[in-house]
C-alpha cells in the first residue's frame, strides 16, 4: 500500500505587527510539527520576520517571490510578494499591517485554487488594521468565503473539551439576533454534523442546539425565537436525518457537552459559543472554517498587540491549529 | 468577648414538584451544615416532604403553622401555611406548585421583615409554574426586590472560581440589549464592588466590565454600545472611586478572571455571565442577590423536573448556598 502523500499546509502570517510571525516561526521550530507535513509560509521577507519574531529561521529551506514560485512545497518554504515593510510599527493596527495580512491570505487562496496546498492555517489579523487598509472583510471567514465562492460556510471550534459551531459570527449582538433564521440554523447543523462525522469519527453526531434567550425563553416568557425559529429549525434538521436536540438553555448546554451529552454545540451568536470555548480551553481550541473546498484552521486568539515583537508569544494555539489541519486532511482522505 | 449569635437562616423549598425539597433535606441532613446556623424551613407539611424527598427528616425538631409561629428559630424547624398539596404531580410545572413556591417565599420575607431571620436561602422555583399560578414575577430576584421595597439590586454569582455580577437578568436577549444603560451599569459596578469588599475581603476590588458585542465591537465595527454606553459608564464608575476596566472582549474576559486579573466580572446580560459560571463551576456557584436588607443566596440550578421525586438530586449547590449565606452574615457583621 502506498503511503498517502504528506499534507501540504500553507501558513499565513497574519498581521505582521501582531504576534502572528512569532507564533508561526516558534511552531515551525518544533521538529515534531515539521515532521507532520510540508509547509509553505505566506508572509514578508525573512529579514523582517527575524526582527519581528526574534527567531532564527534556519529550518526555512528557500525563500522566493510569489511570481517565481513553481507551486511545489518541500520542507518549509517562504513565499512573499511584498518587498519590504519598512517603518512598520509593531504592536498597533496600521494600514500597512492590514494590507500585508490580506495579501498573505490572498496568496494562500491562490495557491489553494492552483492545487498547491491542501490546507490553510492562519495567524491572527486585526479587523481594525484590515479596515484601515481599505478592506471591508470583518475577518478571515468572510474573505475566504467570498474568494473561494463558497455558499454555506460556518465557523467551528474544536480541539479542546468543547466542540462548538456558530450560526452567526462577526456582527453586533442586535444584528445577530435578526440574523438567526431557521434556514441558517439548519445549514449550520448540516455542516456541523457532517464535519463531526468526517473529521472526528463520530458516526451519528449528537448536536445540542442552544436557544437564543435566557433559559431558552422558558416557554416563551423571555422571547419568541425558540418557539418560532429555533424549535422549527431543529425539527427540519431532524427530518433531514440530523440528530439534533434543543432549544437548550444556553447556560447549561456547555456543561452538558463537557459531560459527554453532545458531540457538538450549535451556538446562535459569537459570544454564546466563544465565551465557554475560550474560558475552558484558551490555548487548545482551534478555529475551523467548514464549507470551503480546502481545510482551514486558525489560532483562537487575536493579534495580541500588547506583547507583539517581544518574543513573549505562546505558540500553543498555532501548533494546535497546525495539528488539527493535518489530522483533518488525513481523515478527509479516508473513504 | 461574647460570641456572635449563630446566623438564623430561612430556607424556602422552592417548587415542591421539583428537586427543592429533596436538596434542602439532604443539605440539612449534613451535620456540618446544621452546626453552622439555626434553620427554619418555609415549606409544606413534612408528610409531603418525606414523600417527595425520600428523606427521614428526624433532625427537624418542630413543625407548626405560620400563624402559630413565635418567630424564634432553634435547630431546624419547619414553618408552613399550606394545609396539603394533595394530588400534586411531581416533575411538571403546575399552578399548585407555583402557588406553593411563592407562598414559601412570601412567608420567609415576612419573617425577615420581622427580624426573625438574618438570611434567606432559596431552592429553585419554576418560572412557568409561577406564571400558571397567576403571578407575574419572572424569578426570585424580582419578587424579593418588590416585597423588600429595594431600589437597586443585582444578581451576583460567587463561590466557584469566577465571581460575576449581571447588569440585566430575566428578559429576552433583544430586551436586554435595550436595558443596558450607563446608569444601570454604574449601579451594578457599585453594588458589586461594595459586595466584593464587604463579603470577600478584597480591599480594592478590580472589576472587569464586559462589552456587549463580539470583540467588544472592535472599535465600533460591530455595534455602538461600547463607545456610547459602556465606555462612558466605566468612566463614571472610575470617577466614583471604583476600580473598573473595560469594555473587555466578552470571550476572553472570563479567562482573564480565572487567571486572577479581575476580582469580579460585570456581565451585560444573563447568558454572558451565566454560561461561563455554569460551564466552569456548575455545583460550586452560588446565586447572591445584592441590594436587599438581608443576605439572600440560592442554588444555581433549576427545578430539574426530570429527576424530581426520585431521590437522585445532588445537594452540593444547596450546601454551597447555605455556606455562602452563613459566611456573608458573619463577614457582614464585621465593622
Amino acid at each position: 500500500m502506498a503511503l498517502a502523500p504528506n499534507p501540504r499546509i500553507g501558513i499565513t502570517l497574519g498581521d505582521p505587527a501582531g504576534v502572528g510571525p512569532e507564533i508561526a516561526m516558534k511552531a515551525l521550530a518544533d521538529e515534531s510539527i515539521r515532521a507532520m507535513a510540508e509547509f509553505v509560509v505566506f508572509g514578508c521577507p525573512m529579514r523582517r520576520l527575524v526582527d519581528l519574531a526574534s527567531q532564527e529561521p534556519d529550518f526555512i529551506s528557500h525563500e522566493h517571490d510569489l511570481s517565481a514560485w513553481d507551486g511545489h512545497v518541500h520542507g518549509v518554504g517562504l513565499i512573499h510578494d511584498l518587498d519590504e515593510l519598512s517603518g512598520l510599527t509593531c504592536g498597533i493596527p496600521t494600514k500597512m499591517g492590514g494590507d500585508a495580512s490580506i495579501r498573505y491570505i490572498l496568496a494562500a487562496i491562490d495557491a489553494a485554487k492552483r492545487g498547491c496546498i491542501d490546507g490553510i492555517v492562519t495567524a491572527p489579523i486585526s479587523k481594525e488594521a484590515v479596515r484601515l487598509a481599505g478592506y471591508r472583510w470583518p475577518g478571515h471567514t468572510e474573505l475566504l468565503t467570498e474568494k473561494f465562492g463558497a455558499k454555506d460556510v460556518a465557523m467551528m471550534f474544536a480541539g479542546g473539551p468543547l466542540r462548538v459551531i456558530l450560526v452567526t459570527i462577526h456582527m453586533s449582538l442586535a444584528e445577530a439576533i435578526r440574523a438567526v433564521t431557521a434556514d441558517r440554523i439548519v445549514k449550520t447543523c448540516r455542516l456541523g454534523s457532517d464535519a463531526v462525522r468526517r473529521y472526528f469519527g463520530v458516526e451519528v453526531p449528537r448536536l445540542g442546539v442552544c436557544g437564543l434567550n435566557p433559559h431558552a425563553s422558558e416557554a416563551g416568557q423571555f422571547g419568541f425565537e425558540e418557539r418560532e425559529i429555533i424549535g422549527p429549525a431543529i425539527e427540519q434538521a431532524k427530518a433531514a436525518g440530523i440528530c439534533a436536540f434543543g432549544p437548550l438553555p444556553p447556560d447549561t448546554a456547555f456543561y452538558q457537552a463537557l459531560r459527554g451529552r453532545f458531540d457538538l454545540i450549535v451556538a446562535m451568536y459569537h459570544d454564546q459559543g466563544l465565551i465557554p470555548v475560550k474560558t475552558v480551553a484558551f490555548d487548545e481550541s482551534v478555529n475551523i472554517t467548514l464549507g470551503l473546498p480546502i481545510v482551514r484552521t486558525s489560532v483562537d486568539h487575536g493579534t495580541a498587540y500588547d506583547i507583539a515583537g517581544q518574543g513573549l508569544a505562546n505558540p500553543t494555539s498555532m501548533k494546535a491549529a497546525i495539528r488539527m489541519a493535518v489530522d483533518m486532511i488525513h481523515r478527509g482522505r479516508r473513504p
